[in-house]
């Protein structure tokens, strides 16, 4: 069982993965993954499905068994889950600190069968698929009043933290709002009590009229090199229209967003030479607990604008960074964009 | 000259350093660095002073002329400085984004002529001269009031960010408080308001008390893996007495500083196999600046103990930690701080 602790000075919740807890010797040969692995020794192939747990959800032909070939997509539980969905949270204090019992969701979501695959190069119509699929599995998790945010991501290439190298993203449920969502949904709700405007639509409001920093625009989405870019050719994906919620967004948005999110990584992998990344999504809690907060949870359809995050793995993050949260980038966002929108999509 | 940009969203600065502006095929080859470099080809080796920019400082004999061979430690402006000390700060808005001139300084701590030596396993006295520069060189930028904050850090090792093997730490100072300070300043704060106590002071009696987390103590120094660690290993190191300001500490506080840095970057080094790491100090912001702030400064003495943080880069920080500031450590901080306190110091 995991443990979630609270850091009394930064007021931020870590996870201790009790379970499998790693020893020094456990550090001496780390693991080096290749997009070239073999079909027989990666457990996310086909013909593999008895090396991964049940899986949770298919896309596979009506008559076809679950955990058999012949699946298009597979969602599964991770095999070394950093939270469990069973038991109690049993919050409690521990003289100054606090902490409760590691309760949460982490599952995978394999993209395709196919082992050397990539999300930009996919065909449109299975990238649709993944994208239905992150948005089903939140709208599931969220019936679980305990679990506070689902967090969809997903590490593209050894540096960016993947340890297999079989197209894959990530789910993991906790039973709090993760302190960079909070912080965002914090100041979105003050720019909105103050103006009665969403912050997000102000920025994209103010990147269309500048057109500096913008990759792409279509009729429904916005890619744009955020103005303070932490990192060299981060990326915001933003719908256009105001909304809140990824898991209520109707399937007719979701395809217009997987045919952005296929340009960006396309443009990324061809700018850059197929550079590792991770990408997240920022959405709306969940909002099926709701004694204490009521007022919080109410304006979240006008204050909060779910989005992507897309930070390629360029730069190393050194002393300075995690010493101070403060962040060098040596390429400024527009310098980024203009490269960007070099690239034929 | 760099930007400092704010980001309206996470509320945070960032450096954009628009001087050395990196294009996509500046990525294509990342030099890889080696502790095992050749004297000639490294800047900080004897002999090459005059691939460095004019030191700022210097331990010399009396006779031996500036950026000369000679030197037991040197410190020198960065030559590819993230900001810099000439111009103005030229605070402004721009639509709904604020911006200011990239101010401030960024400066390396040659910590020996020797290529191939270690934090460590140098002689005390030579860790007792680094230590004493850092304090130094705070007390000294801490006349300039645009400068609110003098971090100190070190990169060591590849994966940890340094891009030179000869042992070296840095300084930046920064025309604005970090966040990541900022937040802790702020929680010692509310701590002491609630109950006229040092946070950290109670944090050290609790895991006196407690003895799980704790590595070693000397007559004024502790050092423990604290209760809600990040990464595997982290490890705090703290004086056990109260005090808030680094640059104010004694010659004798520091020699006792010092042989606890030394003792515990041994340790490290022995149980992990010499791994990458990066360490900070966290310390007092400059308080000569004090216009519209005065209560928070002057609370500063009886809230605020500092601090060095130490983070062995053991893990990869992936898309869930980005997304969320929300971590997953393997290894128990009960466990690190058990295997620590076995090896032989």
């Amino acid at each position: 069982m995991s443990e979630l602790r609270h850091d009394p000075v930064q007021k931020r919740w870590v996870i201790i993965a009790l379970g499998r807890s790693k020893r020094p010797k456990d550090f001496a040969d780390i693991e080096v993954t290749s997009r070239k692995g073999t079909l027989a020794s990666c457990p996310f192939c086909t013909g593999n499905e008895d090396k991964t747990p049940p899986e949770i959800f298919a896309l596979r032909p009506d008559n076809s068994k679950p955990n058999t070939p012949g699946w298009k997509m597979r969602i599964i539980p991770n095999k070394f889950p950093a939270l469990r969905v069973e038991g109690n949270l049993n919050r409690r204090g521990l003289g100054i600190y606090d902490l409760m019992d590691g309760i949460g969701a982490h599952e995978v979501i394999i993209e395709t069968p196919e082992h050397c695959a990539h999300l930009g190069e996919m065909d449109i119509m299975d990238v649709f698929d993944i994208v239905k699929a992150y948005r089903d599995r939140i709208a599931d998790l969220h019936q679980d009043k305990r679990l506070r945010y689902v967090q969809i991501f997903k590490n593209y290439g050894d540096i960016a933290g993947a340890s297999l190298a079989h197209p894959h993203s990530q789910l993991i449920a906790t039973p709090i709002t993760p302190r960079t969502v909070a912080t965002e949904l914090d100041s979105a709700k003050e720019h909105y009590r103050e103006k009665e405007r969403c912050l997000f639509c102000d920025i994209i409001n103010q990147e269309l009229a500048l057109h500096k920093r913008i990759v792409f625009t279509t009729e429904k989405f916005i890619a744009l090199c955020p103005f303070a870019s932490r990192f060299p050719f981060e990326i915001w994906l933003l719908p256009r229209y105001h909304f809140h919620d990824y898991s209520k967004t109707c399937d007719e948005d979701l395809m217009a967003f997987g045919e952005a999110l296929k340009n960006i990584l396309h443009r990324l992998r061809v700018a850059l030479n197929d550079p590792p990344y991770n990408f997240i999504i920022h959405t709306s809690p969940n909002t099926s607990y709701r004694p204490g907060r009521p007022f919080y949870w109410e304006t979240l359809p006008y204050d909060w604008h779910w989005h992507l995050e897309i930070i390629p793995r360029l730069t190393k993050v050194a002393g300075f960074e995690w010493g101070s949260g403060f962040y060098i980038n040596p390429t400024p966002p527009e310098t980024a964009a203009e490269f960007l929108r070099m690239v034929d999509s």
